[in-house]
């Protein structure tokens, strides 16, 4: 591949010959010749220029070195399209496995991919260029959008809907019940969960995550929203759009996420919460119940607290050993004054 | 169905005409015409009474409505009950798929489902009126009883038992080795995870939770007990009867759970730990190995501490900033009183 | 069996008569005749003497009992000899089932089992002895070696590679994409995931965890590391030799676990850390993004402190609420005794 053509590929401006032949990406640490490499910051040039890259991707303003650059705006994105150019996914072929079962009165559109032993159930409908890997399930009336991957291993319950272009990992299971139960004396009783899961366009779920269907009405994850892996979203939680949610976070049943917030790992949101737009909360945070999260606000701490605070609380935990012995410094002081001065009076009385 | 019939059904009082139709049931925000809707407290019923709602399910002495109303004693049952007639869950046929396989000397009782592609291994017995979803997994000699539903892609290791009722999500693993090793020399030697895992009757276990087989013995929940989403019962624990299991908590070797507990969100348990009946744990809470915890007592923290104190811990840490700057004050208020009272003396000294 | 015979396997010194028949392992607790157990400690030797034991494994040393004993170095590792003697693990035999899916080019060594439905993809490669259960997926060119055994439901997506004797669980997603996202405008594109994940030899991997792929080379677990239920590896990681990952820990990003560790339950650590040998963290604790834990030290808390220093802490935080009250008495005092100074000053200039 021509070294202009990855210019123009990713709307860069090149410094040096065009014809230069790129044959990989690499990595900074130790790229091979022939590759390309990006670096985030001007920073990182000079020791990029000592490596045996063939070319460096950098940011706008960057200066000369003696390889040839690409100037883009955001050198992680050029980069991304790169590592796409020559390294593809692998994708199923367009086909359905004659092992794939498939119910009665299903929607399967053009160009699509049902893998070995994937269990399609009755009415359901499948957008084109979707991609339904080997032993997933779909039950009744599941709708799934078009340019849709569920890789393998992946259970979609009755009258879920999908939009377009959603990624789904192995293991993930949606629209299993949210934890509904009422005490009908000694036992609990269940609460049926009629809803539904509803995940909107350009979602991605990772492995094993596990998004429990609505009591009544539905669990939305909104457009755009990126879910990392073994995350738990409980019954009737909405996520916002273009949010990220790292691995391990629990939400609670009811519990409200906005637009463009980041929950770091392992968060747990409590029942019936609320996490305005541009929230970012700190790994292990545990949001309580009902609790609210201002916007734009970042938040640390078990129970949250702003950042501020919480940064300040835990240098002030650390403090607390040598604070204990100033205290009792402070005591000792606070009594040796006090008795020389009844001495000072009885001295006087004598007097 | 006509209002009377569903006042029978729910064992309440009807105020109202017997004749009315009902075609379904409703949300409390934004109930349709025909829809029948629930309050848990007298206080909602004005706002009740302005809806689109044809009916509203009240508890027992709220008082009188433009619309029709059923007292009952538990208004959440109920509505249970009425949504239950309108909505019952999907159900595949009694019936086992010809892709089922089915291993030797299985004993399936009466009106069994056994979905696309379940593997059933040898001498496992299942009661009547059970489930086995599709891409489910029984080991050797798995033993489940009657009215079960084992949802898609379940795994039950071998010599597992469950009782009836039991209800087992998606992605559930069931006798997986317990986590035991032992040091010979530099590595790390299996010990042989022999034992086994039993789910007594009218147990409901979330997506994707994991149970592991016992060393010797049995790790065992107990019945009526509720597990959400992505738990793990480490091996050998023993979890009582009627407890709620939130998700993503987590239980170590050995531990035991009493009955009627509640161990809320993300909940960590030492091995060796002991939960009393009727224990209720916070969201996040860390217990110590071979901690006690007191039956009929709330529990806050990592590690945990009961409520009451904990409560107060967590308010006092909110105050450390503050407190700081007041003890500060403080060292300087004794610093310049004891350089008065010097020079005090000092002065007396000249005189 | 004769107790000769086992005294041998588990290379110890028996006291007693070596015809003695065992006719299975037993629990200390309540072990019936015929059983053979084991105590880790001379301590409990009387109480061993006084069950129904047919003999006992003692550590070196132990004194003469009434029953016949086996004295040997470590009583866990000989004990764990006689359970696999007499409780064999049950395996599938060595085949190829007739509805294993097998694509091209596949190279399956000798003595494989290939369980029901599971889907090899093309270009894979599995060693001999190796077991890969019902339900499991492999991706194309996925290398596995010998004396595996991968359980029912497990996802390894392309690419990945298996050393020998490595043990994987139901449930476990291997090579998903890892987290990575970058901003373009209001939303975030996906940055391409094209490495691998590499397991090396000796490793065990618990029901439904999760290892994701690396961006670019290999997230790697390394030689003997085990890993517990439910456990989050990210992209890049590096995990050393012979550690402990218990229980629902997450690990973020590019973070690097050395040899020896134990990472306790539901640990989490941030991205780019760094854990050197022989470190132990306990359950829950918080490594922040960037922290390099020491080799040979324990840690606690969230955020991790060293042991010492955590655990008075933590103390110290009990003894908050008591601490404030002290304090406001001290505060008393003190404005009392500068009253009573002004008081006197005042009274001395009257005079």
């Amino acid at each position: 591949m021509k070294l202009g053509k990855i210019a123009t590929l990713c709307n860069g401006k090149l410094n040096g010959n065009p014809d230069a032949e790129i044959t990989s990406f690499g990595n900074l640490v130790n790229p091979k010749k022939g590759e390309i490499i990006y670096i985030i910051s001007p920073d990182y040039l000079e020791k990029a220029g000592l490596t045996d890259a063939e070319a460096i991707i950098v940011p706008e303003g960057t200066g000369k070195s003696k390889k040839p650059t690409i100037e883009v705006k955001n050198p992680r994105l050029a980069f991304a399209s790169v590592v796409e150019l020559f390294a593809p996914e692998p994708k199923p072929e367009a086909a359905i496995h004659n092992t794939a079962v498939i119910g009665k009165n299903c929607k399967i559109s053009e160009n699509v991919h049902i893998g070995p032993y994937a269990v399609i159930s009755d009415n359901c409908a499948i957008g084109e260029n979707s991609i339904i890997e080997a032993h997933s399930f779909l039950g009744k009336d599941v709708r799934i959008g078009a340019g849709c991957r569920i890789f393998p291993r992946v259970t979609i319950y009755y009258n879920c809907v999908l939009g377009n272009n959603v990624r789904i990992h192995s293991g993930v299971v949606i629209g299993s019940d949210g934890f509904g139960y009422e005490k009908d004396g000694a036992a609990y009783r269940k609460i049926p969960q009629v809803g539904n899961v509803v995940i909107e366009d350009n979602v991605e779920l990772g492995a094993n995550v596990t998004i429990d269907r609505a009591t009544l009405g539905s669990t939305r994850i909104k457009n755009g929203t990126k879910i990392d892996n073994l995350v738990m979203i409980a019954h009737n939680v909405e996520v916002g759009k273009n949010t990220l949610i790292i691995s391990q976070v629990g939400i609670a049943g009811s519990s409200k996420v906005g637009d463009n917030c980041i929950l770091a790992g392992q968060v747990g949101v409590g029942n019936y919460a609320v996490i305005e737009d541009n929230v970012t909360v700190g790994a292990q945070c545990g949001i309580p119940m009902k609790k609210r999260l201002r916007s734009n606000e970042v938040y640390l701490g078990s129970p949250v607290r702003k950042i501020k605070e919480m940064a300040e609380i835990f240098a002030l935990e650390g403090m607390l050993p040598r604070f204990f012995s100033k205290f009792k410094r402070l005591r000792k002081d606070m009594d040796e004054l006090k008795s020389q001065i009844e001495t000072d009076i009885r001295e006087k009385d004598k007097d």
